[in-house]
C-alpha cells in the first residue's frame, strides 16, 4: 500500500503524509505549539545515528564537546549590533520565573554565538590555547518563524554547532574547507545526499559575520541547506573581547569560524530526496532496523518457519546488525508495507520453501526486487546490498542535483526555468557585494527566488551581462527558491 | 599540589574549588544567570559516558527514545491539580516572541509529565501497545530554585526521564523494581556509587503521584538523591485521558511509572564521594582520559623517551583505550598534579631507566602508589588496575554509606547524631501516611532534617515509639539532611 499522495504529483502533501503517524511516523505535529514537533523513536534513532557521525568527524579534527544553557541573559545579545539586528525579531523572551517578573529577562538561544562568546572572552588568554575548537550537539534552538514545517522550519529545533577561534585569518579560512569536508564525509558519503557548496552574497550572510557558506541540496525543486559555515573574521572577537596574547606578548583579537550542520535539514533531505511513494528509503548505516525478517505462512502457523526466523534473528543480532523479526499477527503484505514505509533497507522472507531448500528471499528497499539466495551467502549478500543501496540512492541524488542546474542568460530564461523545471539557475550576475543587492531584491520580487551564491573553491569565469541590471557580469551565481 | 581547601575540613569550599577552572574544571558558573552553568568538555564527556550506560539499560528493557520540545503550552500544566500545585511556583514563563506578547504563554518544562501525557493520550489506544515505554535523555529542565550549586541544584539542568504505561498496577510496581536495578547496574556497579533505595513518606512524594522512591547516596553527611522513580497509579491517566481498550473491548485507564536518573546528582556523587584532596577519582570506564603517559626527562630532551611514549600511546589507542601522551613543556610534577586533579585512573611514567630496562612506572589515581612493571605486562596490569580502582572506591563508598547510618531511639539521640556524626538516622516513626506529616514538620523545624522514607523491598519491623510524638511506631524510617 503506497502513500495516498504521490511524490511526483503533490510533493508537499506526500511529505506531510510520510512524516506523520499514517506514514513513517517521524514527528507528531499535534503538540500544542506551532513549529514545536515531537520526535518519535524512529526519527530520534535516525537523527542520533548521523549526529554521532558528525560528532566523530568534528572530534577527530580537534573539537571538544561543551554544553551551554538554553536561556541567555538579555545583556548578551546586545554586544554585536548586526547580530542583534538579525536575530532580535525572532527571539522568544522568558520574562517570569518563580511567580514574579524577572529582574533581567532572558531569551531562548536562537543560535549559540551570543551566549558562547562571553565565555570565550573569559577562557581564551594565550596563543597556546589556539586553535580553540568546541562544539555542542543535541541541543535546541528557538526562532519565532511565521511558517513552519517538520524538519524544514521550526520554532524549536535540533541544533549542532562548532565554534572555533584561530590566531590568523588564513587558519580560519582553512577551517571553512574542513567544515565542508565533514559535511561531505557524512551527508554525501554516508547518507547519499550530494550538495553544492556555495559562498553567499554579502547581503545574505550570517548577521554579524564576514562571509557565509552553505551546503545546498535540492528537495522538490527548492534549495534545502544542510549545513552552514561562517567566517566571522574578527567581528565577534571585537564585539565580545575575545583576545589572546600572541608569541610576542602582543594582544590580538581572535579569528573565528562557526559550523552549523543542519540536523533537521539533513532529515528533510533523507525524506525528500531518497523517499518514494512507498515511504522512506534509509541508508543501511543509519537505519534503526537494518534487516526485517518476515515469516511467510500459509494456512496454519509453521513451527519450522518460526524456528528458522528466530535463528536468523539471533545470528544477525550477534553479528551486530539491527534486526527485527516481525512475528506479529498482521498479514505478510501488511508487514511488507509497514517496513517499506519506515525505509528498512533489507527484508528477508522466510517461508516453507525457503526452510526446505535452505534458501532465503531477499528484497532491497530501494529497488524492491526479490532475490532468492542460498542461506550460506547471507552475510555476503547483506554487505553487497547495503553498499549497493547507498550507491544507488547516491547516484540517483547526484543525477537529480546535476539535472536540477540549468543555464540562463536572461531574466526571462531564469524565470521560465524557475517556473517550469524549477531547481537551480546558473546565471551571470553584476556583483555579490552589497551593490548587487538591488538586483537581488528585484529577483526576489519578480521571481520569488534568491541568489544562493557563487561556487566555493572554484572561481567561475563570468561572461555576458547581469540578468537583472544588464551591467557586465563579474560573477556566475546560482539562483533558486528555497525552504 | 593538592587543592587549597581540604575535603575533610571544609567540604563546601573544597567542592566548589574542585568543580571550578582552578580544579578539575567541570563547570563554569560565570555565565550570567544564577544556577545556569556551562559544562566543560571534561564534564560533558563524563556525563555522556554514564548517560550512554543508562540509555543502554533502559533500551535493553524495551524503552524507545523520543524527544519533546522544551517549551510547553500553558494549558498543559493545568490538567492535574496536585501537579500544578507542586510545580507552578518553580515555573519559568515565555511570554513574548517575535516582538510581541504571545497569545498563549508557554512554560519551560520543569519535568516531562505535563508535556508528554497529552501526547500519550493521543498515541495510546489499545492493550496491544502496552507496556508502552519511552524515554528522553540529554535534555534540559528548568526550575526557579532559590539556592543553586553546580550539579546539585540548578535553575537549568541536564535531565533523563522514562515514562511507562502498563495495563495493570502489578506490572507498574514491577517496573519500580527494574528502575532500581538500572540504577544499581550503572551507579553502583559501574560508577562505584552505592545507594539506599527508599519509599518516600506520602507528604514527600512527587506532586500528583501515588508513591515515590529514591536512590539515596551520602555526600558529606547529607543525602544526595541520584535517581527518583514514581508510581503514578492511574492519577495522571485520569487527568490526561490516557485510556486503552483492553482485550474485552473495555476502556481502561493506564497505570503509569516514571524514572528520573539524576544526571547532575550522579556527577555530584562522583565528585563528592570519590574525590579527594588531589582532585577527582574517576572509574576507568567513564574517564575521558583513562591513561596518561608522562615522559620523565632529565636535563635535555631524550629522543628515546619521546619515541617510547609515542609508541605506547599508539599501541594503547589501537587497543581502544582513551590515552593521552602529555608532551607539553610543563614539568613532570606539574603534569602529575594536573592529571590527578582531573581524575585520570592510570599514569604511566617513562624515563631513561624505563626505556633502558623495558619497564614502565605505573601510578593508580586512587592509591597514588608507584609500581614498576615489565612492559610486556602492561595490558594485564591496566586491566587489573582498572578493576582494582573500581573495587577500591566502591568498597570505600559502601563502608562510608554503611557507617553513615546510625540508630536513634529518641529525638534527642537523632538530633545529636544529625549535629555530630551527621549522615542518616534510623529511627522508629508513627506513620508514613499523611497523618505522620505533623511529626515530620516538627522534625524539619527542630533539626532541619527530613524523613527520607522506609527501606524499599524489605518491610522493617518497628519497635518502640515514634521519636517525635511518642505514639507506637509503625515504621522504621531513615532521616537525614539533604541537598
Amino acid at each position: 500500500m503506497a502513500l495516498k499522495n504521490k511524490k511526483e504529483k503533490n510533493f508537499s502533501e506526500w511529505y506531510t503524509e510520510l512524516v506523520s503517524e499514517a506514514g513513517a511516523n517521524l514527528a507528531d505535529i499535534r503538540y500544542g505549539i506551532q513549529g514545536a514537533i515531537v520526535e518519535t523513536p524512529w526519527a530520534v534513532k535516525i537523527m542520533r545515528a548521523y549526529e554521532a557521525m558528525l560528532e566523530k568527524e568534528v572530534e577527530a579534527d580537534g573539537h571538544e564537546p561543551m554544553l551551554f544553557p538554553t536561556i541567555v541573559p538579555e545583556a548578551y545579545i546586545k554586544k554585536e549590533k548586526e547580530h542583534v539586528k538579525g536575530f532580535a525579531p525572532e527571539l522568544y523572551w522568558v520574562t517570569e520565573g518563580g511567580g514574579k517578573k524577572l529582574d533581567e529577562k532572558m531569551y531562548l538561544r536562537p543560535t549559540g554565538e551570543s551566549q558562547i562568546f562571553p565565555m570565550y572572552s573569559i577562557w581564551i588568554r594565550s596563543w597556546n590555547q589556539l586553535p580553540f575548537k568546541r562544539y555542542q550537539s543535541r541541543i535546541s534552538v528557538f526562532r519565532f518563524e511565521s511558517t513552519t514545517r517538520p524538519f524544514l522550519r521550526g520554532r524549536e529545533f535540533n541544533f549542532f554547532e562548532c565554534h572555533d577561534v584561530f590566531a590568523t585569518h588564513e587558519e580560519a579560512l582553512k577551517q571553512i574547507e574542513r567544515d565542508m569536508i565533514y559535511t561531505e564525509n557524512v551527508a554525501h558519503k554516508k547518507l547519499g545526499l550530494p550538495f553544492m557548496f556555495v559562498r553567499r552574497p554579502q547581503w545574505d550572510k550570517f548577521a554579524g559575520g564576514v562571509d557565509t557558506y552553505g551546503a545546498e541540496t535540492i528537495v522538490d525543486g527548492k534549495v534545502n541547506t544542510i549545513a552552514s559555515t561562517h567566517d566571522f573574521g574578527q567581528n565577534f572577537a571585537k564585539a565580545y573581547d575575545i583576545i589572546f596574547t600572541d608569541q610576542h606578548e602582543k594582544k590580538q583579537f581572535g579569528w573565528q569560524t562557526t559550523l552549523g550542520p543542519g540536523l533537521i535539514r539533513i532529515m528533510a533531505g533523507l525524506i525528500g530526496i531518497h523517499g518514494d511513494n512507498y515511504g522512506l528509503v534509509l541508508p543501511f548505516e543509519i537505519a534503526p532496523v537494518q534487516i526485517v525478517i518476515i515469516p511467510i505462512i500459509f494456512e496454519k502457523k509453521s513451527a519450522d518457519v518460526d524456528k528458522k526466523c528466530k535463528q536468523l534473528e539471533k545470528e544477525l543480532k550477534e553479528q551486530g546488525y539491527r534486526v527485527k523479526y516481525d512475528d506479529s499477527d498482521n498479514t505478510a503484505g501488511w508487514k511488507y508495507n509497514e517496513w517499506e514505509m519506515k525505509g528498512v533497507p533489507i527484508r528477508i522472507e522466510v517461508g516453507p520453501r525457503e526452510v526446505k531448500e535452505n534458501k532465503l528471499t531477499l528484497v532491497r528497499r530501494d529497488v524492491k526486487q526479490k532475490e532468492i539466495i542460498s542461506e550460506k551467502d547471507l552475510d555476503k549478500k547483506i554487505e553487497e546490498h547495503a553498499d549497493a543501496l547507498l550507491k544507488n540512492i547516491t547516484k540517483k541524488a547526484e543525477t537529480e542535483l546535476k539535472n536540477s542546474i540549468n543555464e540562463a542568460k536572461t531574466f526571462a530564461d531564469a524565470k521560465k526555468i524557475l517556473e517550469t523545471k524549477r531547481g537551480i539557475v546558473r546565471a551571470p550576475w553584476c556583483s555579490i557585494d552589497f551593490d548587487g543587492q538591488k538586483c537581488a531584491d528585484k529577483l526576489q520580487e519578480e521571481a520569488s527566488a534568491k541568489v544562493r551564491g557563487t561556487l566555493f573553491g572554484k572561481e567561475e569565469k563570468a561572461s555576458g551581462k547581469c540578468i537583472m541590471c544588464g551591467k557586465p557580469a563579474k560573477h556566475v551565481v546560482y539562483i533558486a527558491k528555497s525552504y
